[in-house]
């Protein structure tokens, strides 16, 4: 394939090769009658269509960044899937970064999808502010992170944690527990015990919270759940036990110490998660848990993010000053864990 | 921020406009001198460093494309993850994109990635030939997928399949079984269907093989598991099995299947996956399984495409015409399911 040059374009139209420059460069600066003229060679020349001498030329990159955290935990993977897809929908290509938590390099990462003028940010990651993310002027969307101060998308946790515990209550439960792994007040995910809360409140039943950091490492989770299993056996013996895990991870962790000590979930234990991811269905005993809409969690981040890229191109783009919240129903998934008597496993 | 211009630039080193823009699009048509200048000016002026006018001036773009098949399963998170790892060590962003089974997309992508002046791409997802990728003249590594006509680093899948076997015959297998999803014969992974036959042929013991289209959906997968896990219970019955399945979710499958009939892992079963992804570990009974060592298949998959982008930016390249197929070591990771004697679980 030949390629087409400057030159070519310059021969082609009767201006000049510094013209030519000027039509990728600083198209303002030509008359349309000029400009019309060279888009013709152009054509006729079948230019290879050129990306990076477009964007210099209109702004529009077609390139979104995307920032997650890493793509350990189930979750971030399929939201990732599934924004890759959405963003696909409206013609953009994706540069990811992933932070591992390291607030420099979220910074720095920021910078450059500055400099190759992405037209627009989906921030997952939750190293920095909303606040330094809202002073950065360009097109952001964030998903299920701390955001005061950016548009966000995010599941409805707190309805979540209501219908997780609501269902323990109706099954039986004598005593409530919740166990989390270490969720911060900020975070959206927090609307999870906010949601317990309400229940016990309402309830009026014995209640306990176990709050950890389990980390992400499989073997750690297991070690600092067996004093919590151990607690909970003694403290509870014979109670109906009604518990709600803030993730599958943990929940599933759980179930097999419970079945690796009684070869099956007895009737006085009642297990539910939250994410509904993989783990969930592939535990020994298919684990009750709450579904987060990641698909449409996806969709709307990308639709509002559209919306504002589509803004801010507008010859006279209105400033954007609003902040909008959009929260994504929850659905509770009632497998085996919480049936209240379950047969011996055979 | 005030955005410094061309105008800018000319007025503070002299030049015009028209010079300026041949500054950043075709440098090799000013004088070292000229260029040097236009360089103070710019430094002085500190403007703000334009990714996508240097990618015009010398075609470096910092960018690689990234396609792969999508999300779901855990090796393609992980192998992403690590890549993004990679490719940040070498100063390159990643477009990624994923081809979710679809050869026009698949083909769309990587002409896409092309008008980015994408300097490099390294291809998991598996539609398009590599006789087509190395035809597009572009550096290019591919990973655990078709690679006669491309460099490729692949895990030592056949050494997986040999280490498997070899354990389950240690510990005492009477008869071995393999059980895989649908390897098709040039796909690297067909290796371990290659090592377990070798080691089928040198131990004379009794053999059957399964291959089933399982599919990605996890009933699907129970499904279409419970014939064959019915056919091997009344085949061998009484018989030591050794069974080597082709990934871990399809084990813990099994392993599942098996204890939910017996509440244990009877000494009777020797089970062994492959990919050390985490629900081996997350099992009932935590799996054995064949490590592949995903960082080193990164590092080296980047490390190479780094070679093949360096040469390409040199005066004079050298054609890229030899073609290298790496191979990365697996590991044997003995844990409970091959113990021989398992004790009742309690």
């Amino acid at each position: 394939m030949k390629k087409v040059t400057f030159k070519d374009i310059a021969n082609e139209s009767g201006y000049s090769k510094a013209t030519i420059s000027r039509y990728f460069n600083d198209p303002d600066s030509l008359t349309d009658d000029a400009k019309e003229k060279i888009l013709k060679a152009i054509n006729k020349l079948r230019y290879k269509e050129n990306k990076i001498a477009r964007v210099l030329a209109n702004g529009k990159s077609e390139i979104i960044g995307v920032l997650i955290p890493d793509l350990y935990m189930h979750y971030y993977a399929d939201l990732l899937t599934k924004l890759l897809v959405c963003s696909d929908k409206y013609g953009y290509k994706a540069i990811v970064f992933q932070s591992l938590d390291d607030s420099i390099k979220e910074k720095d990462y920021l910078e450059e999808l500055l400099k190759y003028h992405v037209e627009g940010v989906i921030v997952i990651s939750h190293v920095i502010s909303s606040k330094e993310l809202a002073s950065m002027n360009i097109p952001l969307v964030t998903i299920e992170r701390e955001d005061q101060y950016t548009s966000s998308i995010n599941s409805n946790n707190y309805e979540g944690g209501l219908l997780a515990t609501k269902h323990l209550v109706d099954q039986g439960a004598e005593v409530l527990i919740h166990i989390n792994s270490g969720l911060k007040k900020e975070s959206p995910a927090y609307g999870r015990i906010k949601g317990y809360r309400q229940v016990v409140k309402e309830s009026k039943l014995e209640s306990k919270e176990f709050n950890a950091n389990f980390g992400d490492r499989y073997e750690e989770i297991v070690s600092k759940f067996k004093p919590i299993f151990n607690e909970i056996e003694d403290k509870y013996k014979g109670k109906k036990k009604g518990i709600f895990l803030s993730n599958d991870t943990i929940a599933n962790v759980f179930l097999n110490l419970i079945v690796q000590k009684y070869n099956t979930l007895p009737d006085d234990y009642l297990l539910i998660g939250f994410d509904d991811s993989p783990i969930s269905k592939e535990a020994i005993i298919p684990l009750s848990t709450i579904h987060q809409d990641i698909t449409a969690i996806a969709e709307k981040a990308m639709y509002l993010l559209n919306e504002k890229m589509q803004e801010r191109k507008k010859r006279h783009p209105k400033k954007d000053e609003t902040i909008k919240h959009e929260i994504v129903d929850t659905t509770l998934i009632i497998r085996d864990t919480t049936r209240g008597k379950y047969e011996e496993l055979d």
